[in-house]
């Protein structure tokens, strides 16, 4: 069922995919939503929007992993605001 | 290996990832990896930015993916500059 339209590269990388918060108000997303719906697509029943990072490392060892995972809570989210959702390889989807 | 921050809702839900094309700059990536250069954090090589739609919908069927994959082309992403990386359902990372 995924339909994959762009394959990745094969140098490795780790994505790292940021949400607000679902307790927040997301106004770009209601503003996307609102458009879906007077364009008719009423299957839709709401939109949020976040962040993918698609960072390149040199090498996916367990301590890049670790220090990427701290860089995602640290520097790439907003911890005010976003939650770090996952920490994961490119090509494990 | 991937670590799941915060779990996704059970309510059907389809993630839409938008990266920019590899082909063009992403200033706003290449922003991100100086930061984390002069941080120290020398095992990335690169950064890339991009935008992550979680899609709500009421089930999900073949015609609500077909659905979403076409808005995902000519709404949630601009073809100019960027590419429909996915659209998949968001437990089957």
């Amino acid at each position: 069922m995924p339909s994959v339209f762009v394959s990745e590269s094969h140098v490795p990388t780790l994505v790292v995919d940021v949400m607000p918060k679902a307790e927040l108000l997301d106004p770009q997303g209601k503003a996307v939503h609102g458009a879906l719906s007077r364009l008719g697509h009423s299957a839709v029943s709401s939109v949020r929007i976040g962040k993918r990072f698609e960072i390149t490392v040199d090498e996916v060892t367990d301590e890049v992993i670790a220090d990427v995972t701290k860089v995602a809570g640290e520097i790439l989210s907003n911890s005010v605001i976003e939650d770090v959702v996952s920490v994961r390889e490119a090509n494990e989807r």
